[in-house]
């Protein structure tokens, strides 16, 4: 396990949580393409996510705000709304970008992610209850 | 003058400046799309950017993300670099931002984007030494 | 309630009847961001498809092809091509539209926006009937 | 030279003219891939364009929006521009398509398009004046 | 019947099978829109995926790249998948693309193909065993 | 210089030659994002472009099509045509894939692309005259 390995855990685990549903996407690859979750933990979280220069929650609306703006990946947007939550975001923050995002994606990426930062958040809410 | 218009006026100048580029492309669009600029900035910037809940260096941020990720307006992207700068962000945060955008856009997405960054610096210090 | 809102609202039911999915989507964001639905209400509707210059029929296609050629809105698209349909396009126009992107989007674009057309086309089958 | 083609390059006239920017484009293509223009006339002109169940203005619009919201095109946007003209679309017209996009692809996707539109519009003040 | 409806039809049965999911697609649309699977077979496997000068396992993995970066055709993606195993693909090479496409259109985009090449091996597999 | 970097250094040079537009495109970067090269070096063709499993050939050629079919890099597909004709591709086949992605991406994504690929052959001819 290398220490990029070792360190974009750490970060994953950071921004996730230690079962988050991150964690699971990753694990449900290792069969079929096991370096890609490797990658992804390397890569993503060991080089660029561990970068200083900004702050995690800024890093976090950054990206849900291109995920909304790509409209293409709700699950992914989905752990990232997350995480964004994780590291200390308001869900205003999060729907604040959200919105913003009309003005560059229009109205129908806005509308797709609100509803799935409207699941996010119902998530939550059901497992605080449980 | 709508006071939608008003407010959006004041918060297009306070990310953009009084004659900042922003201002150039609504202004070159009076003649053939007069409504344009005015929507833009009534609706962009009179009741989105002007909303609470989001601090300006964020939100300028997430639009330099959502840009970079779409990949389909340089030109929009570069007034919103200068914007972010104008507003407080560091060079380093900017460039944080693209580079993060390589995990969801991929490479060429943060070439492109960061190939706008160095000229939008650039042009600040061009203006700095004029 | 401002006029913008009211003249969006009568648009809005003009086009998406009075109670089609159009409001329900709009409906349900009310509690996670309230100000959305207003947004599109008011400026969506309200200020856009208020606008002469464009008759309802070619605005409404203009609409099933650009999400057709997206691709990362089929809900939205549904409601436009019901949307189509209430303002007195057929069925033929909606399909000529769709098919029509293949050429600036391609067939996989073509055959999903087909795909949920047919949807659409046996909702109202099915309304009609009951 | 097949039926089809004959017919796609009577359809390929009647939008774009006898010497049109589309027709160039074709012929700077014969070299490097023969079968590219000919696909476009004999399945974009003489299969998709010249069916029935569409007129000819409410075409180009959907193409001048489907383009507009895709932004990756502007060259062919602007010969689709000058192409809505040819048929009888006004100016109006197109720029109420492209503005009414912002509602589907945001405000960069209708700026740059604007931006395209204005310029097929001087192209052709400049050919009335010559 | 013509010759390139033959042509095609053979193409594509060579690629996806006698009764693969492509064909059920297709078929699946011959009441709504009965000229777009003419046109698919036609132009899409009579004229093109016929053409000589590239290998039949190059032009699946291409497909399977482009479907992937695009990421809103995620059902036209498996079809290709199945394609490009049929035509003697190993599902390394589909794996390897798919990968390499994280570089080019970021990580979301390799995840949620990943996905969809599971869920292909997955059913080939129960083909295989039932 | 980790071995990733050297590994990532040979395969770039194998591709892209010892001073392709490739390098100079990340040599630009060393300022504004000196990380960034490194990235793409160690990431990009030290993890992904060195697995085996893949052919340099068909690594080229996916990525052509990846590109031609995003559409937003003509800069990036032109490194990548350069690429594959260094790797051994023939031009036939670089047109070939170009030529598909009309199926997946529509006209103007092969319209644009054949241009740039148009570009690239003509450098070569240059080169090679010079």
């Amino acid at each position: 396990m290398s220490d990029r390995y070792q360190k974009g855990w750490e970060k994953l685990t950071e921004i996730h949580g230690e079962r988050g549903r991150g964690q699971q996407v990753l694990e449900s690859l290792k069969e079929i393409a096991p370096d890609l979750p490797k990658y992804i933990i390397e890569f993503g979280y060991g080089d660029v996510y561990s970068r200083p220069g900004l702050d995690a929650k800024t890093r976090q609306l950054s990206t849900v705000a291109a995920l909304t703006a790509l409209g293409t990946a709700p699950n992914e947007l989905k752990v990232h709304i997350h995480g964004a939550l994780n590291v200390g975001c308001s869900r205003d923050e999060v729907v604040e970008v959200i919105l913003q995002m009309a003005l560059y994606a229009g109205f129908p990426a806005t509308l797709n992610a609100m509803q799935v930062a409207q699941d996010a958040f119902g998530e939550r809410v059901d497992a605080d209850e449980s």
